[in-house]
């Protein structure tokens, strides 16, 4: 499977991606699903592909050969677009031309077109964008209430996020949640595999050096496992046991219930059928 | 939706379960999903469900008033089976028989036969034993490796079960673990409500009073989550933010690194396509 996130928080936006797919159990594979595309001083746009690996890899090739018409103008690409709406415009519009290409193909030995992206970034003085591209090509836009898009096996990396992560998080800790959830999602689900592609990107500033590949090895990643680790562990620990004694200050069997468990007891003399 | 967990450690058993189903997103309402089946000191079984109501609640009650005969012998029931796998060898049968009933109609309106069962629990000198149900009546049993078992919404509760819990685990630690999975299961997904049941079961007892049908205003409850969301916040904050420089004690970017993050640069004199 595949576990992608990005974060948009008022310091800038981070994102992250694993790098395993399989199809099938027995056929498993590294493939990079991040790909960042960077004109200093211009534009920095990250993409990060969820799905079917043949329809990601068309899409990213694609986008750098192809010139795309929006609404019957000048011809343009990703990289000649002054808007990142217009830039996401034409990734939807590259989905659906392979969508075109291989859609009725893939429908007829009876497999989806299933692919999923997120794209974010910013061009120019325009603020960040961050959009989540369905595989019919359209698209939705992050907002401070939903700061974050997850693409593939989502769901174990998300309660880290929903209790950790606002619009407010500083930069360098939003980084860190993104890692938090990654890992949380490499420990459930063995099909979601190292490395992991990790971008920072400060706000304002149209380029990056903060990438890192993430391997097994990787100094801070691994300290940070361990810590976090350990931490939840400490603070599990320091928690109150159950309470059952309705004389505690936070008893577990409010005095006055409105529901009980439901519960079928058997006495001795009862029959039993 | 649905979330039940039950865990299984050398102390004793816990099993909690939310109630909240959903036909539909305009159709909301609470249901118990767990049922406790207790002869004291003879039997102490904890039933949970997952998937179509009409399937388990039909189940609870067949399994009320049909004796069963397992391989031609004397009828049985749950009441009085010697042992915990023949107990669940005749609700394995009961949903068998609901899927006679009830399986043709709904797929005729292409529906399916989904439901999935957890039950537990101890009988006489036996061990305690813990069987997940398939809606095809066929059951597997936790071990000491995977010692719990989740059905329905199951992905946001599963991190901190994997981090937290082992067999060795003590039973109040193990009851604290099932509320704060059921905690982040809460907290990401809606369609999953309270009130949650919780029964804590001791091994060898063959019978509990530990048990509790948690709803917004319980005070054990409020605590544990308030108190877990700082703890892990404060965890959080203490952690080291991500280390770009190559000279730091934990660097996130190796000197040697096997991988670079994919990357297409556009300097200022390269062609645009």
């Amino acid at each position: 499977m595949t576990y992608c996130v990005a974060l948009k928080v008022a310091a800038g936006m981070v994102f992250a991606s694993d790098s395993r797919t399989n199809a099938g159990f027995d056929q498993i594979s590294t493939f990079r699903k991040m790909m960042v595309y960077e004109r200093p001083g211009d534009r920095f746009m990250v993409l990060l592909s969820a799905g079917n690996l043949s329809i990601s890899q068309s899409i990213r090739e694609l986008l750098q050969v192809e010139r795309v018409s929006l609404d019957g103008s000048e011809p343009q690409t990703i990289w000649s677009t002054q808007t990142m709406f217009d830039a996401a415009r034409i990734l939807g519009h590259t989905m659906r031309r392979v969508n075109d290409m291989d859609g009725p193909a893939l429908r007829a030995a009876g497999i989806d077109f299933a692919s999923t992206l997120i794209f974010g970034g910013q061009i120019g003085n325009e603020a960040m964008r961050l959009f989540l591209v369905y595989s019919t090509g359209n698209f939705i836009e992050a907002t401070p209430e939903t700061c974050f898009f997850q693409i593939g096996e989502a769901k174990y990396g998300k309660p880290v996020l929903d209790r950790l992560l606002s619009p407010k998080t500083p930069l360098q800790d939003a980084a860190k949640c993104a890692l938090l959830s990654m890992d949380s999602t490499l420990k459930s689900n063995v099909s979601v595999g190292l490395p992991i592609d990790l971008v920072v990107y400060q706000a304002g500033t149209l380029q990056s050096e903060n990438l890192a590949c993430i391997d097994a090895s990787n100094p801070y990643f691994t300290m940070l496992r361990q810590s976090w680790s350990e931490r939840l562990s400490a603070a599990f620990e320091s928690l109150p046991n159950p309470l059952w004694d309705t004389t505690d200050a936070h008893p577990l069997r409010a005095t006055s219930e409105r529901y009980e468990v439901l519960r079928k007891i058997h006495n001795p003399g009862d029959k039993i059928i």
